[in-house]
């Protein structure tokens, strides 16, 4: 089938390439805001053409949208009014109920498939693209699977399967709670801790010889490019906020400790993270 | 020459095995505390021989002590009043101003050496050594090299860079304000961040689902041991409450730009943390 990847970036780029792959597609159109993405994303070898919204959704049997949240919901509803209900639209986005509440009555409802599939890198634009286990071991998310038509929704989720990830349901409301804490808060303290390091070199100098790799590891995120993320942060609002509170709370139990030097409690509080090694464990 | 490593876990484990592997150590000698470590430091050949504190000093050419910080202190007064000027002996311990000023005065301090290795995973245990590649590429403090013995220092120094580490120096009130920023904060970060998420997860199960890889690094120094942490945060107490209490007031700058729904702002913060990749790309 011809898809159609509208944006030409790091989930979309690598989405293309598996798509092209796994023999679902057999043509690969881009749609972009820049011609420089496009002449990169041709370069690469992500997509076969670049071209215009209306022509490539013309001649595309499946459309795949991977751009910033706040860009999502007015493009998917241009899309949605061209399409006819052979065509199959998907996102990708990292929230899903502002824009599966903004599509809820559009007549074209059951051509859309809302996904969030839980991959990605601290990286951005279409050199970020991965060519090799791209998505594989992770949870894709599919929201209000119900109101898709169901072949629509199967072959989505078929995709996903070959792609190596896992399928989960959830309703839009929920995603976005959960997001918050398994995504969404990660790359708060990624940005505040490199915001932290950086307040302090201003001084000092010594920082960028003794960074190590547990450094590394936390302060990763904080590469993310902020045109993707303060949308998400926006759109998801009262969830990451409730998440940000819960850990400023965490922080200064770890604070009062040191303070009141309660070193009894501080020892606890770092065995009961300790228990998170049975999510991470689990999740390979 | 004949080694002995006093603690037999993932830091001495790792460097008896690349003493040994580059020829510096003929024969290693492990002192643990217990019966079982030093079994499976036997079993494991991390060490040729177990044997008490007193018996392994005696015999040795170069003893490295890398045990929790609290028990450095009393575990050096003790090595150090057994040794001759012919012994040399080096700790590993994160945090290094009350060692180094509880060493002062000691008759034998030219024959220690302070150092910090800047390696590290949140693994513990014998079982938590590495054979390839530990240590290398990252940086190793020395502190207050010119209250060492020259021969000695430099012999420290050979050994490390050997290991594939760069050595940087300073003094032990410097370094551990260094640390502060570089290692204790992502440390406490990452445990609350646990923290926050297993608060959630009382309530819910699909966080397990869900997590994918940017949460697995943020979270991942989590897992570390607390018996080991503890310590670290009570004796660098003053300079993590510091750099704590910048880190708890960038995340209230996120705070509040999203309840003022500044999104302005917002993008600046996260513009200001991209800096990080200058590094984050010096590290390697």
């Amino acid at each position: 089938m011809t898809v159609t990847i509208v944006g030409v970036g790091l989930i979309s780029g690598s989405f293309a390439l598996a798509m092209k792959e796994h023999g679902f597609a057999t043509k690969v159109i881009g749609v972009s805001r820049t011609k420089e993405s496009e002449q990169k994303a041709l370069a690469l070898g992500l997509i076969d053409e670049a071209m215009s919204l209306e022509d490539a959704v013309k001649q595309s049997d499946f459309i795949y949208v991977a751009i910033p949240v706040d860009a999502t919901i007015p493009m998917m509803e241009k899309i949605m009014n061209m399409i006819t209900d052979k065509q199959i639209v998907v996102d990708a986005g990292s929230t899903k109920n502002a824009l599966c509440k903004a599509l809820a009555n559009h007549p074209m409802r059951k051509r859309f498939v809302a996904t969030h599939p839980m991959w990605g890198t601290e990286f951005s634009g279409p050199e970020a693209a991965v060519k090799e286990n791209a998505f594989k071991g992770r949870a894709c998310v599919i929201c209000e699977k119900e109101k898709s038509d169901k072949a629509a929704e199967e072959l989505v989720e078929t995709i996903y399967k070959k792609l190596g990830m896992h399928i989960i349901y959830m309703d839009a409301a929920n995603h976005d709670i959960h997001a918050a804490y398994v995504s969404h808060i990660s790359h708060i303290t990624s940005f505040a801790l490199a915001n932290t390091v950086l307040e302090k070199e201003k001084e000092e100098d010594a920082i960028f010889e003794l960074a190590g790799g547990g450094f590394e590891s936390t302060v990763r995120l904080a590469r993310s490019n902020p045109a993707m993320w303060a949308p998400i942060f926006m759109q998801n609002r009262e969830n990451v906020l409730d998440v940000l509170n819960e850990h400023i709370a965490q922080l200064r139990k770890f604070k009062s400790c040191l303070e009141k030097e309660n070193y009894e409690y501080l020892a606890e509080l770092m065995e009961n993270a300790n228990k998170i090694k049975k999510v991470l464990d689990r999740e390979k």
